[in-house]
């Protein structure tokens, strides 16, 4: 079990390097009867896919799914379904760079120290290509949760922040623009700004925020498998990821108790929402929201030093197609993984009580 | 399965209501032949005690540790570690106010949805206490991980925030002061502070921060298993706990490429360290550090109007023996939870090569 | 995760040695609401109890188990149940004699080969004296499937076996006799034949027949984890287990398809029962019936040859109380074990459907 | 996790339908640097295939098998191994007789019980199909286990039981006869019988021996997770499988203590091995052996009467292309599953000291 699965009921467990055969996954634990559409998956998907805007990587990767099994005239039957998007870009001699060296802020010098050789093409499993096979997975979940709205925008790049709050926006605005931004004035600043780190070679990191509406109360085991702390780990594990904070977050630390705590309304709905719809790990119908930090993606198409696998220092240059700013396409990404983490504890949730 | 369990190989199942007879736990995977100081364990419990200070609650409990199994002449024997803190100071009449109330920003309105009724007493097992078993593991973690030295402090009450970074710290003030904040300037204000709010019957919130040292290369697993969400989801676990962030965390995402890349020395080392000792999800041998954000306890001695089982409005007082500020006394809780993560995955590290 | 935890949503973890101070478990996923009568757990434990019969070891324990969590107002309410049975007649000079050397056919040489030394008092670990804490955790998922009728009882002794099918006995004689055989006449001759057996110092194996009636259609899922093959492994998992078949068992293999096959009724009932109540790992509603063979007691009070730790040989004599045969007292493990895992899979079934 | 995974740390997901577009799996945890032979995947592949010779199923299948994942010049990296078998040979008419009514003895009955609907396409994911996948992963857990020896073999069909201890067959005759006995004359016995039960439409059953050897001491977790627990799940998740048996079994249950107990030589092997090298759950190191009990294949050429699924009883005809014995095609995926046991708890056993 070397961490390649996800979720204790409904369990996505994924395989793949960036540039193998191909990527793919499969979902245990799907409810039998659901009546599955593989277009509303497979366009999941096209919002990941590279070369989809100028601000994003130019590789061009088809990013077909096709599914295997557990489904039967439409229906997915309970067992597992298994799927697999096969590569058909891969330039692997793009990477002979890198084959010796190590870059920096990168993966490849620990998976080196770990398993004592790495397959370096496009990074192997350290890619965020095996965010797909996520997709594809939170595309069935999504699908599982027909009740439950999920919506993940970008709410920051670099230093230009969208201060509103998610109830002030408008959500149909957010697959207007490439940002995936709800605000378009910010959304145009946002895209200038990236545009003009990419012509720098560099890159810029951001923040998506994620709001999950119409979860039913109930959601989230109290002690370690709290709702939130799932929420946590799930999104900890999409890379490029450095911080979680739900509801109130880090802001909230500043805040008295006497004003955090949030009121009740006769009805069991609360007047503010500083909880971010979870209490003591566990849902309480309010909407679940939450921001995701992401770095700088680490390849920069400028010069740098690095070392080799022997320990010598050279002189290197990043190429290649790459993301100037990964928020963009890790929009879907944190939507899936929210569709994920909700789709098991649904189904947690139906062994509470007798 | 209902989330009391934590951890693969190096496991941990707790049990136990703030006011039932006991509350302890199981540690599974712990292996053979470690020479087990059990006074270093209680010691670990006792930074965590309430009464401690006159900035923690003045609940007097003894929180004494009794190991029933594992142990044979002094060293771990390879079978489960099983142990109990029986309950000595339960006054459940304290707490017949919100038997039929529901506390604002508590778990008492989702447990009664969630399981149809629940064990008001001192907040039944959604109560901190139940932390205490956690700290009891990880200071077995923590004996097993010997070389490994891992420091948590407050650097954050309300809007008093150390702006030192850990490496300026002198880590033997942590214990000088009943705040747990290394900065003795910093943490007389922060003393002072939580008295005030204390005297106003309010709470505040606070950040701990996080160090562990001296980690080798190689812990963490690619995918959902990465070192950081682990922690990630290891904190989030953590009664009030909003936020995590390592290394660079929010702040990172304002940053460039360029200037967020941990440039490496020959020795595999890098000349900074945004990455936070972990890349691609792999400790890289650099010091790990993170963040905590806690909110403040949702338990204020003041008068609040709520709602009761049956949907009525009621108007109510906050009483008891409660926390003004829970950061002093989560020190241990956010160290035992590193502990518990670090020692599980560097089982499963053993397990990458042939 | 050393393999002391049996079950994914209706858990049991154990822990205890055979002479440590305490030995006990925890049930997390134990759903709320259930009324727990307690009395009956420890009726379950007293049927296991040494000292019961003239057959049975003489030790004198009370075994008397203490719930410490997860119970409120006599109801389950959905946390961890955490249970402990102290030792009190621990008489670890007893086992002096073992302490260097391994007794044949007993764990003692491959727990020092794993673990580099052992808690040989009494077998520490690797005494079935564990067995008391699956039968707490089996008494609540008995009374959490309160409409399925688990019934144990031996049908075999050495050459003596019982070749009635168990729709032919009486279940209101099992308890009837020390031996808990259902038939009177065999039972009186198993008693006196095992009598004969301990008056040689000597010990023998016997067989346990199990049946659970009125299990709901469903149970069960259908690749690794077949009903069948976790009975399976909880039944091989109990001390002195040699070998499990259920249905036709190792008989059927005699048998031609066109006579093995269940033929069915209008109702889905089947006019026969060779498979067992088990149909592709998934109950079929048919009653569930098996075999579980266990060994000789491995401790016979006979002079006998064998190593130090150093590797030499050496002469010796068994000593201490210890059982003649096991499966008198086995009886109530076998009932144990099967309600944890229809308990589990119960659970695990409502998740099969949207 | 609907069952569909097996094994902690060497863990095989499987997916895949009998007439669906693929089957296959993902083998998460296999160590890194093993150099993997895809051939000798392929060969044990083709001892399972269909159509081998003129007593199993005459269906043509080549059975390829595709890896997609987890191999990078010729070697394991530690990431997961995902691989798919692409069905060819799907003739789902031949199936069209079994969609409204349900085959006596087979699954049908209970998956539309359990899921609300199936598909019905050669039986689905209750189809023996499935341990295709689990062959592939077991022949990779074989290269990862270079050491030992793991020999499967026929040793009852019906009637015909081969009386020989395993130690006095020739395990390279097994190979050279469609029966996969390693008893020549006893083979074309039984090869005969198989035939003759052909020829009347039938079907019989069969037992298949396993030995597994130089296996190293200290594999097996004590209590639940018992070595021999473990196989025992292991094989009677195989399809058809009624019994498991190890070291002594059933015969074991007739004997006296002083004559089952395995004496000790002065290295610590046993003089006898009755205990089938595992001791308190633990290989001792002496060789591990069992038997498993297959049932008649229920599919039958004959006519028969069964029920629809609106309940009315109708007369039918099996029909297709069948196995009259399971056992022959059955031993790769005994040894496949031996294997998948005996890796994973390779891997667990790493974990056990300091």
């Amino acid at each position: 079990m070397a961490g390649n699965s996800f979720g204790t009921l409904f369990r996505l467990t994924t395989f793949g390097e960036s540039h193998g055969r191909a990527l793919g996954g499969i979902v245990d634990g799907c409810p039998a009867g659901i009546t599955l559409d593989v277009e509303a998956i497979q366009k999941e998907l096209n919002r990941r896919k590279p070369g989809q805007s100028a601000i994003v990587t130019q590789r061009k990767e088809p990013d077909t799914v096709e599914i295997y099994s557990g489904l039967f005239e439409g229906k997915t039957t309970g067992t597992p379904i298994g799927f697999a998007i096969h590569n058909t870009n891969q330039k692997s001699k793009d990477y002979s760079h890198i084959k010796d060296s190590y870059r920096p802020s990168h993966a490849d010098y620990v998976y080196d120290k770990k398993y004592g050789f790495r397959d370096y093409r496009g990074g192997g499993r350290s890619s965020a290509r095996e965010t797909a096979s996520r997709v594809v997975a939170g595309a069935i979940a999504k699908q599982m949760l027909s009740e439950i709205k999920i919506t993940a925008y970008v709410s920051q790049v670099g230093d230009l922040k969208m201060d509103k709050n998610y109830a002030e926006l408008d959500f149909n605005e957010i697959e207007n623009n490439p940002v995936r931004c709800p605000d378009p004035k910010m959304a145009a600043e946002m895209e200038r700004y990236i545009k003009s780190i990419k012509k720098e070679g560099d890159t810029i990191g951001g923040v998506i925020s994620c709001v999950a509406q119409n979860v039913p109360i109930g959601l989230g085991e109290p002690v370690f498998d709290k709702l939130h702390a799932e929420l946590g780990k799930a999104m900890l594990s999409i890379n490029a990821v450095k911080g979680f904070e739900y509801g109130s977050g880090f802001a909230g630390v500043r805040m008295k108790g006497s004003a955090h705590n949030d009121q009740y309304n006769a009805d069991g709905s609360t007047k503010t929402n500083l909880s971010g719809g979870v209490q003591g790990g566990i849902s309480n119908g309010m909407d679940i929201y939450f921001n995701v930090a992401f770095k700088p993606v680490a390849t920069v198409l400028q010069g740098y030093e690095t070392i080799t696998k022997d320990g010598e220092m050279v002189q290197t240059q990043g190429k290649g197609r790459h993301d100037p700013c990964v928020v963009p396409r890790a929009v879907p990404i944190v939507e899936a993984m929210t569709a994920l983490v909700l789709a098991d504890y649904s189904l947690l949730a139906r062994t509470n009580r007798i």
